[in-house]
Protein backbone atom coordinates (compact mmCIF):
# COMPACT_ATOMS: atom_id res chain seq x y z
CA UNK A 1 0.00 0.00 0.00
CA UNK A 2 1.34 3.29 -1.52
CA UNK A 3 1.10 7.01 -0.36
CA UNK A 4 -0.25 8.75 -3.16
CA UNK A 5 -1.36 12.22 -3.54
CA UNK A 6 -3.87 13.62 -6.48
CA UNK A 7 -3.40 17.45 -7.35
CA UNK A 8 -6.46 18.72 -8.76
CA UNK A 9 -9.80 16.32 -8.09
CA UNK A 10 -11.93 16.96 -11.10
CA UNK A 11 -12.69 14.56 -14.08
CA UNK A 12 -9.93 12.97 -14.08
CA UNK A 13 -7.70 13.11 -10.85
CA UNK A 14 -10.85 12.06 -9.23
CA UNK A 15 -11.28 9.46 -11.01
CA UNK A 16 -7.77 8.29 -10.80
CA UNK A 17 -8.35 8.73 -6.88
CA UNK A 18 -11.48 5.96 -7.07
CA UNK A 19 -9.03 3.93 -8.66
CA UNK A 20 -5.70 4.21 -6.29
CA UNK A 21 -8.65 4.35 -3.21
CA UNK A 22 -8.56 -0.11 -3.57
CA UNK A 23 -5.00 -0.65 -3.04
CA UNK A 24 -3.70 2.73 -1.73
CA UNK A 25 -3.77 5.67 0.77
CA UNK A 26 -4.70 8.18 -1.30
CA UNK A 27 -4.54 11.90 -0.53
CA UNK A 28 -5.92 14.98 -2.39
CA UNK A 29 -5.31 18.34 -2.74
CA UNK A 30 -7.17 21.21 -4.66
CA UNK A 31 -7.29 25.19 -4.87
CA UNK A 32 -10.92 24.96 -4.65
CA UNK A 33 -11.72 24.44 -1.47
CA UNK A 34 -14.97 22.72 -2.48
CA UNK A 35 -13.38 20.31 -4.57
CA UNK A 36 -11.49 18.84 -1.77
CA UNK A 37 -14.49 18.61 0.58
CA UNK A 38 -16.75 17.01 -2.45
CA UNK A 39 -14.14 14.49 -3.06
CA UNK A 40 -13.84 13.66 0.49
CA UNK A 41 -17.53 12.98 0.61
CA UNK A 42 -17.41 10.99 -2.65
CA UNK A 43 -14.93 9.13 -1.46
CA UNK A 44 -12.35 9.97 -4.07
CA UNK A 45 -9.40 10.64 -1.51
CA UNK A 46 -9.27 9.71 2.09
CA UNK A 47 -7.62 13.00 3.33
CA UNK A 48 -6.72 15.97 1.91
CA UNK A 49 -2.72 17.21 2.01
CA UNK A 50 -0.97 20.13 2.35
CA UNK A 51 1.71 20.81 -0.46
CA UNK A 52 4.19 21.09 2.22
CA UNK A 53 3.59 17.68 3.28
CA UNK A 54 4.04 16.55 -0.39
CA UNK A 55 7.52 14.89 0.11
CA UNK A 56 6.39 12.14 2.36
CA UNK A 57 4.55 10.63 -0.22
CA UNK A 58 5.64 7.67 -2.48
CA UNK A 59 3.63 9.07 -5.42
CA UNK A 60 2.67 12.70 -6.42
CA UNK A 61 -0.04 13.13 -9.19
CA UNK A 62 -0.11 16.50 -11.44
CA UNK A 63 -4.21 16.59 -12.51
CA UNK A 64 -4.87 20.21 -12.69
CA UNK A 65 -5.53 21.81 -15.91
CA UNK A 66 -3.33 21.64 -18.45
CA UNK A 67 -1.84 25.59 -18.97
CA UNK A 68 -1.40 25.02 -15.26
CA UNK A 69 0.89 21.58 -15.05
CA UNK A 70 4.06 22.92 -15.95
CA UNK A 71 4.38 25.45 -12.92
CA UNK A 72 2.86 23.05 -10.05
CA UNK A 73 5.02 20.24 -11.66
CA UNK A 74 8.13 22.26 -10.99
CA UNK A 75 7.26 23.52 -7.72
CA UNK A 76 6.29 20.11 -7.00
CA UNK A 77 9.58 18.55 -7.97
CA UNK A 78 11.40 21.60 -5.55
CA UNK A 79 10.09 19.81 -3.08
CA UNK A 80 10.52 16.55 -2.90
CA UNK A 81 13.44 14.03 -2.32
CA UNK A 82 14.77 10.77 -4.75
CA UNK A 83 11.61 8.57 -2.85
CA UNK A 84 9.12 10.50 -4.79
CA UNK A 85 7.67 10.04 -8.05
CA UNK A 86 5.81 12.46 -10.00
CA UNK A 87 3.76 12.02 -13.10
CA UNK A 88 1.25 14.33 -14.62
CA UNK A 89 -1.87 13.03 -16.57
CA UNK A 90 -2.54 16.13 -18.38
CA UNK A 91 -2.79 15.89 -22.56
CA UNK A 92 0.03 17.85 -23.53
CA UNK A 93 3.04 16.88 -22.76
CA UNK A 94 5.80 19.58 -24.69
CA UNK A 95 4.79 22.12 -21.96
CA UNK A 96 5.65 20.09 -19.39
CA UNK A 97 8.44 18.38 -20.67
CA UNK A 98 10.27 21.29 -22.10
CA UNK A 99 9.60 22.99 -18.17
CA UNK A 100 11.13 20.64 -16.35
CA UNK A 101 14.25 19.09 -19.23
CA UNK A 102 16.98 20.56 -16.81
CA UNK A 103 15.14 19.90 -13.44
CA UNK A 104 17.78 18.25 -10.84
CA UNK A 105 14.97 15.95 -10.12
CA UNK A 106 14.06 15.08 -13.60
CA UNK A 107 14.68 11.61 -13.17
CA UNK A 108 11.77 11.54 -10.69
CA UNK A 109 9.11 12.40 -13.67
CA UNK A 110 6.89 10.69 -16.25
CA UNK A 111 4.85 12.28 -18.65
CA UNK A 112 1.76 10.47 -18.84
CA UNK A 113 -1.54 10.82 -20.60
CA UNK A 114 -4.28 8.69 -20.17
CA UNK A 115 -6.86 9.01 -23.10
CA UNK A 116 -9.93 9.18 -21.16
CA UNK A 117 -12.64 11.60 -20.28
CA UNK A 118 -16.17 12.26 -20.65
CA UNK A 119 -18.35 15.54 -21.36
CA UNK A 120 -18.53 16.40 -17.81
CA UNK A 121 -15.90 17.64 -15.23
CA UNK A 122 -15.73 18.55 -11.75
CA UNK A 123 -15.54 15.80 -8.88
CA UNK A 124 -18.66 15.10 -9.50
CA UNK A 125 -18.52 14.02 -12.84
CA UNK A 126 -15.26 11.69 -11.22
CA UNK A 127 -16.62 7.92 -12.37
CA UNK A 128 -15.47 4.03 -11.95
CA UNK A 129 -13.70 2.28 -14.92
CA UNK A 130 -13.27 5.53 -16.67
CA UNK A 131 -9.50 4.44 -17.76
CA UNK A 132 -10.37 0.91 -17.85
CA UNK A 133 -9.23 -0.49 -21.47
CA UNK A 134 -8.45 3.08 -22.80
CA UNK A 135 -4.73 3.71 -24.01
CA UNK A 136 -2.04 5.44 -21.78
CA UNK A 137 0.85 7.25 -23.58
CA UNK A 138 3.82 7.86 -21.74
CA UNK A 139 6.40 10.23 -23.44
CA UNK A 140 10.34 10.53 -23.05
CA UNK A 141 10.57 7.30 -21.01
CA UNK A 142 14.27 6.96 -21.37
CA UNK A 143 14.55 10.18 -19.38
CA UNK A 144 12.52 8.54 -15.81
CA UNK A 145 14.64 6.85 -13.57
CA UNK A 146 13.44 3.01 -13.95
CA UNK A 147 12.30 2.62 -10.33
CA UNK A 148 9.91 5.21 -10.05
CA UNK A 149 8.51 3.82 -13.29
CA UNK A 150 8.33 0.22 -11.95
CA UNK A 151 6.50 2.08 -8.93
CA UNK A 152 4.50 4.05 -11.66
CA UNK A 153 3.27 0.44 -13.05
CA UNK A 154 2.73 -1.09 -9.96
CA UNK A 155 0.81 1.99 -8.84
CA UNK A 156 -1.33 2.24 -12.18
CA UNK A 157 -1.41 -1.86 -12.12
CA UNK A 158 -5.00 -2.25 -10.74
CA UNK A 159 -5.82 -0.48 -13.79
CA UNK A 160 -6.19 -2.25 -17.53
CA UNK A 161 -4.72 0.36 -19.82
CA UNK A 162 -2.89 0.08 -22.63
CA UNK A 163 0.42 1.40 -22.97
CA UNK A 164 1.83 3.24 -26.03
CA UNK A 165 5.42 4.60 -25.44
CA UNK A 166 6.15 7.85 -27.61
CA UNK A 167 9.85 8.65 -27.34
CA UNK A 168 8.85 12.71 -28.36
CA UNK A 169 6.53 14.70 -26.11
CA UNK A 170 6.33 16.97 -29.47
CA UNK A 171 5.45 14.40 -31.37
CA UNK A 172 2.72 13.41 -29.04
CA UNK A 173 1.43 16.90 -29.06
CA UNK A 174 1.17 17.00 -32.95
CA UNK A 175 -0.70 13.55 -33.16
CA UNK A 176 -3.00 14.50 -30.71
CA UNK A 177 -3.74 17.75 -32.13
CA UNK A 178 -5.07 15.72 -35.17
CA UNK A 179 -7.20 12.86 -33.21
CA UNK A 180 -8.15 14.35 -30.64
CA UNK A 181 -8.15 18.14 -30.33
CA UNK A 182 -9.38 18.71 -33.83
CA UNK A 183 -12.58 16.46 -33.21
CA UNK A 184 -13.48 18.69 -30.57
CA UNK A 185 -12.78 21.83 -32.52
CA UNK A 186 -14.74 20.19 -35.43
CA UNK A 187 -17.90 18.87 -32.95
CA UNK A 188 -17.80 22.51 -31.35
CA UNK A 189 -18.27 24.36 -34.49
CA UNK A 190 -20.67 21.88 -35.79
CA UNK A 191 -22.84 22.83 -32.84
CA UNK A 192 -22.45 26.69 -33.23
CA UNK A 193 -23.57 26.32 -36.59
CA UNK A 194 -26.64 24.43 -36.08
CA UNK A 195 -27.56 26.28 -33.34
CA UNK A 196 -27.00 29.76 -35.31
CA UNK A 197 -28.99 28.94 -38.01
CA UNK A 198 -31.73 26.86 -35.74
CA UNK A 199 -33.30 29.26 -33.66
CA UNK A 200 -36.05 27.25 -33.19
CA UNK A 201 -34.54 24.38 -30.85
CA UNK A 202 -37.49 22.29 -31.76
CA UNK A 203 -36.52 21.43 -35.29
CA UNK A 204 -32.33 20.50 -33.61
CA UNK A 205 -34.76 18.62 -31.37
CA UNK A 206 -36.95 16.76 -33.93
CA UNK A 207 -34.43 15.80 -36.67
CA UNK A 208 -32.16 14.59 -33.73
CA UNK A 209 -31.03 11.05 -34.96
CA UNK A 210 -29.73 12.18 -37.99
CA UNK A 211 -25.91 11.96 -36.93
CA UNK A 212 -25.67 14.95 -35.80
CA UNK A 213 -25.89 13.48 -31.97
CA UNK A 214 -22.83 11.69 -32.33
CA UNK A 215 -21.30 14.29 -34.48
CA UNK A 216 -22.01 16.97 -31.60
CA UNK A 217 -20.90 14.87 -28.54
CA UNK A 218 -18.13 16.61 -27.77
CA UNK A 219 -19.64 20.36 -27.87
CA UNK A 220 -20.92 19.36 -24.76
CA UNK A 221 -17.21 19.53 -23.24
CA UNK A 222 -16.03 21.79 -20.36
CA UNK A 223 -14.77 24.96 -21.63
CA UNK A 224 -12.40 25.54 -18.42
CA UNK A 225 -10.57 21.65 -19.51
CA UNK A 226 -10.63 23.14 -23.39
CA UNK A 227 -9.52 26.71 -23.65
CA UNK A 228 -5.89 26.20 -21.77
CA UNK A 229 -5.68 22.94 -23.99
CA UNK A 230 -6.70 24.62 -27.03
CA UNK A 231 -4.04 27.40 -26.38
CA UNK A 232 -1.46 25.22 -25.32
CA UNK A 233 -1.16 23.35 -28.41
CA UNK A 234 -2.34 25.86 -31.15
CA UNK A 235 0.56 25.80 -33.42
CA UNK A 236 -0.46 22.25 -34.15
CA UNK A 237 -4.07 22.75 -33.73
CA UNK A 238 -3.80 25.13 -36.21
CA UNK A 239 -1.76 22.89 -38.72
CA UNK A 240 -4.83 20.49 -38.36
CA UNK A 241 -7.57 23.39 -38.77
CA UNK A 242 -5.68 25.03 -42.10
CA UNK A 243 -6.00 21.07 -43.46
CA UNK A 244 -9.63 20.68 -42.50
CA UNK A 245 -10.28 23.61 -43.88
CA UNK A 246 -8.85 22.89 -46.98
CA UNK A 247 -10.34 19.66 -47.21
CA UNK A 248 -14.07 21.32 -46.88
CA UNK A 249 -13.36 23.38 -49.00
CA UNK A 250 -11.78 21.11 -51.85
CA UNK A 251 -15.71 19.00 -51.01
CA UNK A 252 -17.20 22.57 -51.27
CA UNK A 253 -16.03 22.50 -54.51
CA UNK A 254 -16.97 19.45 -56.12
CA UNK A 255 -20.41 19.81 -54.66
CA UNK A 256 -20.94 23.42 -56.52
CA UNK A 257 -19.49 21.75 -59.83
CA UNK A 258 -21.48 18.58 -59.40
CA UNK A 259 -18.61 16.21 -59.58
CA UNK A 260 -20.35 12.81 -58.90
CA UNK A 261 -17.11 10.69 -59.49
CA UNK A 262 -14.56 13.11 -57.24
CA UNK A 263 -17.19 12.79 -54.58
CA UNK A 264 -18.15 9.58 -54.21
CA UNK A 265 -13.94 8.76 -54.94
CA UNK A 266 -13.25 11.31 -51.75
CA UNK A 267 -16.05 9.26 -49.61
CA UNK A 268 -15.05 5.91 -50.35
CA UNK A 269 -11.35 6.81 -49.55
CA UNK A 270 -12.34 7.96 -46.12
CA UNK A 271 -14.16 4.63 -45.40
CA UNK A 272 -10.53 3.51 -44.99
CA UNK A 273 -11.42 4.61 -41.97
CA UNK A 274 -13.77 1.32 -41.18
CA UNK A 275 -10.62 -0.62 -41.17
CA UNK A 276 -8.62 1.50 -38.35
CA UNK A 277 -11.57 1.86 -35.98
CA UNK A 278 -13.67 -1.17 -36.94
CA UNK B 1 -53.55 -7.52 -43.47
CA UNK B 2 -52.61 -5.28 -46.58
CA UNK B 3 -50.40 -5.44 -49.67
CA UNK B 4 -47.37 -3.55 -49.28
CA UNK B 5 -44.57 -3.48 -51.95
CA UNK B 6 -41.12 -2.27 -51.42
CA UNK B 7 -38.88 -0.85 -54.35
CA UNK B 8 -35.68 -0.63 -53.27
CA UNK B 9 -34.17 -3.28 -51.11
CA UNK B 10 -31.53 -1.59 -49.49
CA UNK B 11 -30.73 -0.69 -45.43
CA UNK B 12 -34.14 1.25 -45.21
CA UNK B 13 -36.27 -0.94 -47.34
CA UNK B 14 -35.34 -4.22 -45.84
CA UNK B 15 -35.32 -2.67 -42.74
CA UNK B 16 -39.15 -1.37 -43.63
CA UNK B 17 -40.42 -4.78 -45.26
CA UNK B 18 -38.89 -6.70 -41.26
CA UNK B 19 -41.57 -4.71 -39.67
CA UNK B 20 -44.09 -4.52 -42.14
CA UNK B 21 -43.65 -8.18 -42.59
CA UNK B 22 -45.17 -8.56 -38.84
CA UNK B 23 -48.64 -7.73 -40.16
CA UNK B 24 -48.72 -7.02 -44.09
CA UNK B 25 -48.22 -9.01 -46.96
CA UNK B 26 -44.90 -7.30 -48.73
CA UNK B 27 -43.48 -7.67 -51.93
CA UNK B 28 -40.13 -6.40 -52.99
CA UNK B 29 -38.61 -4.96 -56.38
CA UNK B 30 -34.81 -3.89 -56.85
CA UNK B 31 -32.88 -3.31 -60.09
CA UNK B 32 -30.47 -5.18 -58.67
CA UNK B 33 -31.68 -8.92 -58.47
CA UNK B 34 -28.91 -10.22 -56.02
CA UNK B 35 -30.68 -7.66 -53.18
CA UNK B 36 -34.17 -9.42 -54.17
CA UNK B 37 -32.92 -12.85 -53.57
CA UNK B 38 -30.99 -11.94 -50.79
CA UNK B 39 -34.29 -10.33 -49.35
CA UNK B 40 -36.16 -13.48 -50.09
CA UNK B 41 -33.98 -15.16 -48.18
CA UNK B 42 -33.60 -12.82 -45.29
CA UNK B 43 -37.25 -12.91 -44.88
CA UNK B 44 -37.46 -9.09 -45.47
CA UNK B 45 -40.23 -9.71 -48.45
CA UNK B 46 -42.44 -12.38 -48.44
CA UNK B 47 -42.02 -12.36 -52.40
CA UNK B 48 -41.15 -10.32 -55.18
CA UNK B 49 -43.22 -8.18 -57.81
CA UNK B 50 -43.28 -7.05 -60.96
CA UNK B 51 -43.61 -3.13 -62.07
CA UNK B 52 -46.26 -3.96 -63.89
CA UNK B 53 -48.34 -5.47 -60.91
CA UNK B 54 -48.09 -2.65 -58.44
CA UNK B 55 -51.11 -1.27 -59.07
CA UNK B 56 -52.42 -4.49 -57.02
CA UNK B 57 -50.89 -3.01 -54.31
CA UNK B 58 -52.54 -1.39 -51.53
CA UNK B 59 -49.71 0.68 -50.74
CA UNK B 60 -46.12 1.28 -52.22
CA UNK B 61 -43.11 2.26 -50.93
CA UNK B 62 -40.27 3.97 -52.79
CA UNK B 63 -36.96 3.27 -50.51
CA UNK B 64 -34.67 3.82 -54.05
CA UNK B 65 -31.43 6.61 -53.26
CA UNK B 66 -32.54 10.27 -53.64
CA UNK B 67 -31.70 10.76 -57.15
CA UNK B 68 -33.50 7.84 -57.81
CA UNK B 69 -37.05 8.55 -55.96
CA UNK B 70 -38.74 11.61 -58.59
CA UNK B 71 -38.66 9.58 -61.53
CA UNK B 72 -39.39 6.35 -59.80
CA UNK B 73 -42.42 7.94 -57.84
CA UNK B 74 -43.84 9.74 -61.33
CA UNK B 75 -43.49 6.09 -63.18
CA UNK B 76 -45.35 4.43 -59.74
CA UNK B 77 -47.70 7.38 -59.92
CA UNK B 78 -48.37 7.06 -63.59
CA UNK B 79 -49.45 3.12 -62.94
CA UNK B 80 -51.82 3.17 -60.64
CA UNK B 81 -55.48 3.69 -59.47
CA UNK B 82 -57.10 6.00 -56.45
CA UNK B 83 -56.94 2.88 -54.83
CA UNK B 84 -52.84 2.80 -54.06
CA UNK B 85 -51.09 4.84 -51.50
CA UNK B 86 -47.31 5.78 -52.43
CA UNK B 87 -44.95 7.18 -49.91
CA UNK B 88 -41.09 7.33 -50.65
CA UNK B 89 -38.93 7.53 -47.84
CA UNK B 90 -35.89 9.65 -48.85
CA UNK B 91 -33.74 12.12 -47.01
CA UNK B 92 -34.73 15.10 -49.44
CA UNK B 93 -38.44 15.72 -49.80
CA UNK B 94 -38.36 18.76 -52.64
CA UNK B 95 -37.18 16.95 -55.31
CA UNK B 96 -39.65 14.58 -55.57
CA UNK B 97 -42.37 16.95 -54.33
CA UNK B 98 -41.92 19.22 -57.00
CA UNK B 99 -41.59 16.78 -59.94
CA UNK B 100 -44.94 15.15 -58.65
CA UNK B 101 -46.93 18.81 -57.76
CA UNK B 102 -49.01 18.66 -60.77
CA UNK B 103 -49.18 14.48 -61.02
CA UNK B 104 -53.06 13.46 -61.58
CA UNK B 105 -52.17 10.92 -58.91
CA UNK B 106 -50.63 13.55 -56.47
CA UNK B 107 -52.65 13.11 -54.13
CA UNK B 108 -51.82 9.37 -53.59
CA UNK B 109 -48.55 10.09 -52.66
CA UNK B 110 -47.54 10.99 -49.29
CA UNK B 111 -43.56 12.61 -48.40
CA UNK B 112 -41.73 11.07 -45.10
CA UNK B 113 -38.68 10.60 -44.26
CA UNK B 114 -38.06 8.56 -41.52
CA UNK B 115 -34.89 10.00 -39.91
CA UNK B 116 -32.73 6.64 -39.16
CA UNK B 117 -29.90 4.29 -40.49
CA UNK B 118 -26.74 2.78 -39.73
CA UNK B 119 -23.55 3.47 -41.53
CA UNK B 120 -24.19 -0.12 -43.54
CA UNK B 121 -26.11 -0.63 -46.76
CA UNK B 122 -27.68 -2.98 -48.86
CA UNK B 123 -30.23 -5.92 -47.79
CA UNK B 124 -27.54 -7.08 -45.15
CA UNK B 125 -27.88 -3.90 -43.51
CA UNK B 126 -31.61 -4.68 -42.41
CA UNK B 127 -32.12 -4.88 -38.91
CA UNK B 128 -35.36 -4.79 -36.39
CA UNK B 129 -36.34 -1.76 -35.22
CA UNK B 130 -34.15 0.64 -36.96
CA UNK B 131 -37.09 3.31 -36.68
CA UNK B 132 -38.32 2.65 -33.08
CA UNK B 133 -38.59 6.04 -30.94
CA UNK B 134 -37.21 7.94 -33.89
CA UNK B 135 -38.53 11.17 -35.70
CA UNK B 136 -40.55 10.21 -39.00
CA UNK B 137 -40.91 13.78 -40.90
CA UNK B 138 -44.15 14.06 -43.12
CA UNK B 139 -44.25 17.16 -46.07
CA UNK B 140 -46.79 18.41 -47.59
CA UNK B 141 -49.67 16.05 -45.65
CA UNK B 142 -52.23 18.82 -46.66
CA UNK B 143 -51.44 17.64 -50.07
CA UNK B 144 -52.70 13.95 -49.74
CA UNK B 145 -55.93 12.59 -49.42
CA UNK B 146 -57.19 11.77 -45.75
CA UNK B 147 -57.85 7.95 -46.37
CA UNK B 148 -54.53 7.44 -48.05
CA UNK B 149 -52.99 9.34 -44.93
CA UNK B 150 -55.11 7.20 -42.81
CA UNK B 151 -53.56 4.10 -44.43
CA UNK B 152 -50.44 5.38 -44.26
CA UNK B 153 -50.52 5.65 -40.19
CA UNK B 154 -52.65 1.98 -40.19
CA UNK B 155 -49.27 0.34 -42.39
CA UNK B 156 -46.56 2.25 -40.01
CA UNK B 157 -48.68 1.65 -36.53
CA UNK B 158 -47.00 -0.87 -35.27
CA UNK B 159 -43.60 1.06 -35.50
CA UNK B 160 -43.60 3.76 -32.38
CA UNK B 161 -42.07 6.91 -34.20
CA UNK B 162 -42.66 10.52 -33.25
CA UNK B 163 -44.89 12.01 -36.21
CA UNK B 164 -43.24 15.75 -37.13
CA UNK B 165 -45.12 17.74 -39.70
CA UNK B 166 -43.73 20.04 -42.38
CA UNK B 167 -45.53 22.43 -44.93
CA UNK B 168 -42.76 23.08 -46.70
CA UNK B 169 -40.13 20.47 -48.43
CA UNK B 170 -38.08 22.73 -49.01
CA UNK B 171 -38.10 24.10 -45.01
CA UNK B 172 -37.46 20.45 -44.40
CA UNK B 173 -34.12 20.62 -46.90
CA UNK B 174 -32.96 23.14 -45.47
CA UNK B 175 -32.94 22.26 -41.73
CA UNK B 176 -31.83 18.48 -43.04
CA UNK B 177 -28.57 20.13 -44.44
CA UNK B 178 -27.56 21.74 -41.12
CA UNK B 179 -29.02 18.97 -38.75
CA UNK B 180 -27.83 15.82 -40.97
CA UNK B 181 -26.11 17.05 -44.10
CA UNK B 182 -23.42 18.67 -42.67
CA UNK B 183 -22.90 16.58 -39.33
CA UNK B 184 -21.86 14.09 -42.44
CA UNK B 185 -19.90 16.31 -43.83
CA UNK B 186 -17.83 17.49 -41.11
CA UNK B 187 -16.91 13.71 -40.32
CA UNK B 188 -15.94 12.62 -43.49
CA UNK B 189 -13.55 15.60 -44.39
CA UNK B 190 -12.21 15.17 -40.41
CA UNK B 191 -11.73 11.50 -41.13
CA UNK B 192 -9.76 12.71 -44.73
CA UNK B 193 -7.95 14.87 -42.73
CA UNK B 194 -6.63 12.20 -40.34
CA UNK B 195 -5.89 10.04 -42.51
CA UNK B 196 -3.73 12.15 -44.94
CA UNK B 197 -1.65 12.93 -41.81
CA UNK B 198 -1.15 9.77 -39.97
CA UNK B 199 0.41 7.51 -42.64
CA UNK B 200 1.15 5.31 -39.88
CA UNK B 201 -2.49 4.06 -38.95
CA UNK B 202 -0.82 2.52 -35.55
CA UNK B 203 -1.10 6.12 -34.19
CA UNK B 204 -4.64 6.57 -35.05
CA UNK B 205 -5.84 3.31 -33.23
CA UNK B 206 -3.30 4.17 -30.36
CA UNK B 207 -4.97 7.85 -30.13
CA UNK B 208 -8.69 6.47 -30.84
CA UNK B 209 -10.78 6.81 -27.23
CA UNK B 210 -10.05 10.66 -27.59
CA UNK B 211 -13.27 11.49 -28.59
CA UNK B 212 -12.00 11.18 -32.43
CA UNK B 213 -14.26 8.24 -32.84
CA UNK B 214 -17.59 9.45 -32.41
CA UNK B 215 -17.12 12.59 -34.69
CA UNK B 216 -15.26 10.53 -37.05
CA UNK B 217 -18.31 7.77 -36.95
CA UNK B 218 -20.09 9.02 -40.03
CA UNK B 219 -17.12 8.99 -42.03
CA UNK B 220 -17.88 4.92 -42.39
CA UNK B 221 -21.06 5.79 -44.21
CA UNK B 222 -21.92 4.36 -47.78
CA UNK B 223 -20.61 6.60 -50.67
CA UNK B 224 -23.55 5.32 -52.54
CA UNK B 225 -26.12 6.62 -50.30
CA UNK B 226 -24.20 9.81 -49.65
CA UNK B 227 -23.16 10.93 -52.81
CA UNK B 228 -26.53 11.24 -54.00
CA UNK B 229 -27.78 12.93 -51.01
CA UNK B 230 -25.07 15.88 -50.90
CA UNK B 231 -25.74 16.39 -55.00
CA UNK B 232 -29.54 16.20 -54.04
CA UNK B 233 -29.36 18.96 -51.45
CA UNK B 234 -26.21 20.79 -52.56
CA UNK B 235 -27.66 24.38 -52.54
CA UNK B 236 -28.62 24.15 -48.75
CA UNK B 237 -25.24 22.60 -47.72
CA UNK B 238 -23.38 25.11 -49.54
CA UNK B 239 -25.02 27.51 -47.16
CA UNK B 240 -24.71 25.51 -44.69
CA UNK B 241 -20.75 24.52 -45.24
CA UNK B 242 -19.75 28.43 -45.81
CA UNK B 243 -20.84 29.45 -42.78
CA UNK B 244 -19.22 26.27 -40.61
CA UNK B 245 -16.19 27.11 -42.26
CA UNK B 246 -16.53 31.08 -41.39
CA UNK B 247 -16.76 29.56 -37.91
CA UNK B 248 -13.63 27.07 -38.34
CA UNK B 249 -11.88 30.12 -39.57
CA UNK B 250 -13.11 32.66 -36.87
CA UNK B 251 -12.45 30.05 -34.41
CA UNK B 252 -8.09 29.91 -36.00
CA UNK B 253 -8.18 33.54 -35.74
CA UNK B 254 -9.15 33.41 -32.00
CA UNK B 255 -6.28 30.82 -31.50
CA UNK B 256 -3.46 32.61 -33.32
CA UNK B 257 -3.91 35.63 -31.50
CA UNK B 258 -4.46 34.07 -28.08
CA UNK B 259 -7.89 35.51 -26.97
CA UNK B 260 -8.92 33.17 -24.22
CA UNK B 261 -11.78 34.97 -23.27
CA UNK B 262 -13.51 34.92 -26.13
CA UNK B 263 -12.58 31.20 -26.97
CA UNK B 264 -13.91 30.24 -23.60
CA UNK B 265 -17.32 32.39 -24.27
CA UNK B 266 -17.55 30.32 -27.97
CA UNK B 267 -17.33 26.82 -26.26
CA UNK B 268 -19.39 28.08 -23.36
CA UNK B 269 -21.67 29.71 -25.60
CA UNK B 270 -22.10 26.15 -27.80
CA UNK B 271 -22.81 24.04 -24.50
CA UNK B 272 -26.14 25.11 -25.18
CA UNK B 273 -26.12 21.98 -26.99
CA UNK B 274 -26.55 19.70 -23.81
CA UNK B 275 -29.99 21.28 -22.69
CA UNK B 276 -31.54 20.57 -26.61
CA UNK B 277 -29.95 17.19 -26.76
CA UNK B 278 -29.10 16.32 -23.17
Amino acid sequence: MMKVAIIGLGLIGGSLGLEFSKNHCVYGLDNNQKHEELALQLGLISATIPFEKLHEMDAVVIAVPVDKIPNVTKEVLDSITDKTLVFDVGSIKENVCNSIKNHVNRKQFLATHPIAGTEFSGPNAAVKNLFTNKVNIICEKQLTDTKQFEKFIHIMGSIPMRYVFMASAKQHDKHIAYVSHLSHISSFMLGKTVLEIEKEEETIFNMAGSGFESTVRLAKSSPNTWTPIFLQNKKHIINSLDEYINNLQDFKKMLQKSEQENIYNSLKETNRIKEILP
